[in-house]
């Protein structure tokens, strides 16, 4: 058990809760990627490329944007893994995973949203990105895989149509912005703007929020 | 005034004109991607998104093609500020903008076409990209946007489809890189390109040209 | 004749086999392109950019994700010509090509895959990448092209859905990833991976075998 763990975990002595972490919303994204792919009928493979592609689609935009390439999930083979054994999960144990109740995945969901967001503003900032856009990549990061995934199945993504989510992400990244520009400690900073983002997209889905629209008469 | 301005123009000052005209294709063509998200029936956030890719989206792809990362867009506030003022504006407005005649805004969207497909050449040259190539990302930087637009939207993007929309780019971009091949001034054979590349376009419009296809029977 | 030759085949004595026969699969790849684009009615620039995206789109891809900027097809205007030759030929000619019979278009195909999926996992591994997310990388520059393709015409990839297309080139490559790991000679190793994604791919059309799917109530 220790030796398979440090295969996971060799050198992240310290920084070994944000992986773990990190891998845990990989494996929640690659989850769902799964079981909309198998609402849609795709076969295993077509399964395994959602899984991926929900998973790990918006760090590897981001990164692509931002200059760090390879990008995370090319470097390094934990976050593959990670999503076909979330992908697999779901192949294998479809009939339990589908009578786990809707509240529990809109709440891991809010929760992988607010990590990835969180995530993807903290690296854009390392790599020198403009305050502006570091919100920017943050919504990125939470909402460009679940795009991928319905880009591929040819509908229209959810970010463009649907309620409070991606707009959680980018008011999550600003919260977290403002808290480092009056020189909070970045952990703090990190996770007051997750906790905005989580709670106001699970109030969101509570109270059926969504964005005003213009209206065409 | 003037301090304001010099957040917005602070070290150009001999490009000043050159970044002028281009934040306001950005304008012009993130404007044209709010109306459609509106047309679309999508909410505030699906419409910066759309003004943000139709603006942007063009050079986003060039510059990761040509490795000129981060790309100038994420590298540089103002054009994300620019496309999503042009957003905003449609959005707060939209019962003026709508009245606009369609023909200038087929006047500007030529005119916004011309100025990113000389634009897309010239930074493709700079990075040593071949003239053949060069000419193709002309097109990619002029088409590129509404490119990624349609496919959010989930349709077959225009520039497969359209009358003589990306064959202007091409032609406009040819002429430049002629007219610098025989040690034209850079400028002049901008403003060449971008002129023939204007021109044509205004003409396929107005005489219904189009391209030749093959007939299945 | 060989003044011409020289113009594509400069310096490349020795990888000179290796360069004609890539581009002979971007050659096969474009014209699958081309056709496709006849089938969906886009004019004759439609049917270039289907040619480009088809052909090159897997390999642009698979290089900006390893780092590799910009991509191969970018920076060496032999692959663009050869894609666009592609097309034309189709443009031209379609009323012969259509008379092709479709056994040696599979044919063809099955052999463009597995060469495409060999070089794609060749150039991972050159630049450092995991073993694991290298095979992931054949399977790109394998289908990555015809999914580009497939999204720009607003259909779900055939790479989702299909019989075994993207599993045969994942097979070559974990064959080629084994023998370079019990150190076979490269050229050996890519020989018998490309044998086994070509073989694979074509007893899959033969027996019109699938992949397991989940099957919903």
């Amino acid at each position: 058990m220790r030796k398979w763990l440090a295969a996971w975990f060799p050198k992240y002595n310290q920084d070994v809760v944000l992986l773990a972490v990190d891998l845990v919303g990989t494996f929640v994204f690659a989850v769902e990627g799964a079981m909309t792919a198998i609402r849609a009928e795709l076969d295993l493979l077509g399964l395994l490329v959602l899984s991926f592609a929900t998973a790990l689609g918006g760090g590897v935009i981001r990164d692509v944007l931002i200059g760090a390439v390879p990008p995370n999930s090319i470097r390094d083979w934990r976050y593959g893994a990670t999503a076909f054994a979330g992908g697999g999960a779901v192949f294998f144990f479809y009939q339990y995973v589908q009578r786990v109740p809707p509240g529990l995945i809109v709440t891991l969901d809010a929760a992988g949203l607010a990590l990835f967001a969180m995530a993807g503003a903290g690296k854009a900032l390392e790599y020198g990105i403009h305050p502006l856009l570091a919100t920017l990549m943050a919504a990125v990061t939470g909402v460009g895989g679940g795009t991928v995934r319905d880009v591929l199945l040819a509908h229209v993504p959810l970010v463009l149509n649907s309620d409070v989510y991606a707009s959680a992400a980018l008011a999550g990244a600003i919260v977290m912005l403002l808290l480092l520009h009056i020189k909070i400690r970045r952990s703090i900073a990190m996770s007051c703007g997750g906790v905005v983002c989580f709670t106001l997209r699970m109030v969101a889905v509570w109270l059926h929020w969504s964005l005003p629209k213009v209206m065409v008469h």
